[in-house]
């Protein structure tokens, strides 16, 4: 998807999270936020707002010296790991863990510090796992999956990996062989190797990063051995936001391929740009 | 007031919603946005948030090369002026006129596209009109009324003016000599002498303009007239939120004046300066 013009504003709100989690000073606040204003100046109207953002992020990085996304990844991964326990009995109670561990994945992507700077974990795990949610392919994604061996699953959010732990491990008990897939280097919240590892997801499956710093999946910045890998994959599970806004529109990125879309659509312009209502928790694909 | 960091996202929530009253064409409000990044990046951190905006609308008018503003002051206007008869009725059976005009004019406030695009004016005016507001210093605002003969009238944007007018018309029949201001020329939604035109304040006081294109009234481009007149004045009501911005903090614009704030609290930053919830209606000196 493009970015929009009502994602201005949410560039400079993305800073001040940035910015008040990497420096109590105020004058260095302020200089962060001026600091990007070149960056929001190129930004392309022809891509992803995740094309924006993430030199924006890099610029920032760049002006704290650090990354300010360092010490709350962590804390989010140990929130996360402490509801592992609870979660997985209710996944071994259901009489569908697919369906079950599926729902919490989608419930794990409310954790986004590039959106909130507080989130409502519990009552969204509640939401994923009482009703229907608002868009839900679940049974084409069961399919697929029986049909595919090999799954390439790309993480989003460092904390709501041990809810993507969770999923695949169901995935592995059914047999699958899963590759998940981190950030190279630290960008926002995402997660890269070592939360993968404090997560726990390293036992688990394989773990390979992309090789990039970028917000989503941006194709043209990932490593040759990762853009192999994606090329080669038959049977995709792309997890929040910035992967969406980076492959959900462009048709050769599908070819060959089956894509799920597991997030919530957490900001005003990609609820617009789907039709849907801000908050709505998606298992979608095209 | 200070500008704050949460300001910043705000300063592009503003140059879209002018970019979108100015024009059609997509690519020129992205450029509007992007041609802005300068005045941001100037952002004077140690004065209020209509000192950033005032060379913000600049840049914009200068790039749309025409005010984005002057058709929905004039609906506003008119919209205010359909509401005019109904609202003068209210007043004539008060039992207290003074009171009732006075909670009008905050009422009318809420009219403000450097905030909002759409407004609930009769919501507001009922609210305003059925029971107490956050802060209220009525009978301190009655009382400085006894005591002094004139009144220096700083008025805000239009539409609002003609609940404004109300009020004046309540003062001009206490027999108080009321001098209306507006600005020098064309910035946001604020009234100019043709908007005073328009909403029937001619008829109603002296209207002088205060010589300059800013938000709110920042004394140092003021022009001398007004400045002799402010400096003179010794007893100001103060409509909306630039004017509290740029007049509330400085003991030196107080000293020897009593300044009425007559305003809503509509945007966070403002609220949180106040200690008080967004949407407060606020009648307040210091």
């Amino acid at each position: 998807m493009r970015v929009h013009l009502d994602c201005f504003p949410c560039f400079f709100k993305q800073a001040i999270i940035a910015a008040r989690l990497g420096t109590n000073d105020e004058a260095l606040q302020a200089d962060i936020l001026k600091g990007v204003v070149d960056e929001i100046r190129a930004t392309d109207m022809s891509r992803p707002p995740a094309y924006s953002t993430t030199f924006l992020h890099r610029k920032i990085r760049q002006l704290l010296g650090k990354d300010p996304f360092k010490e709350i990844k962590s804390e989010y991964n140990q929130l996360a790991l402490g509801l592992y326990p609870e979660l997985k009995k209710r996944v071994g109670r259901s009489s569908d863990p697919l369906w079950t561990a599926t729902r919490l994945a989608i419930a794990g992507n409310v954790i986004d510090f590039g959106i909130f700077t507080s989130v409502d974990i519990i009552g969204t795990i509640e939401r994923a796992l009482s009703g229907p949610i608002t868009v839900d392919v679940y049974q084409a994604f069961k399919a697929a999956l029986n049909d595919n061996p090999e799954v390439l699953y790309l993480l989003d959010n460092s904390g709501e990996i041990v809810f993507d732990r969770i999923l695949i491990e169901v995935l592995a008990a059914m047999g699958k062989q899963v590759k998940a897939v981190v950030k190279g280097s630290p960008v926002l919240n995402d997660s890269i190797k070592e939360d993968a590892v404090e997560a726990g997801l390293n036992g688990v499956c394989a773990v390979v990063d992309n090789g990039s710093d970028c917000i989503g999946t941006l194709l043209e910045f990932t490593s040759p051995e990762f853009n192999r890998e994606f090329g080669n994959a038959r049977l995709v599970i792309s997890k929040g936001q910035g992967n969406f806004e980076s492959l959900w529109d462009d048709p050769e990125v599908h070819r060959g391929k089956k894509i799920f879309f597991l997030l919530q659509s957490k900001c005003d312009v990609v609820s617009k740009e789907l039709g849907l209502s801000k908050g709505s928790m998606l298992l979608m694909s095209r």
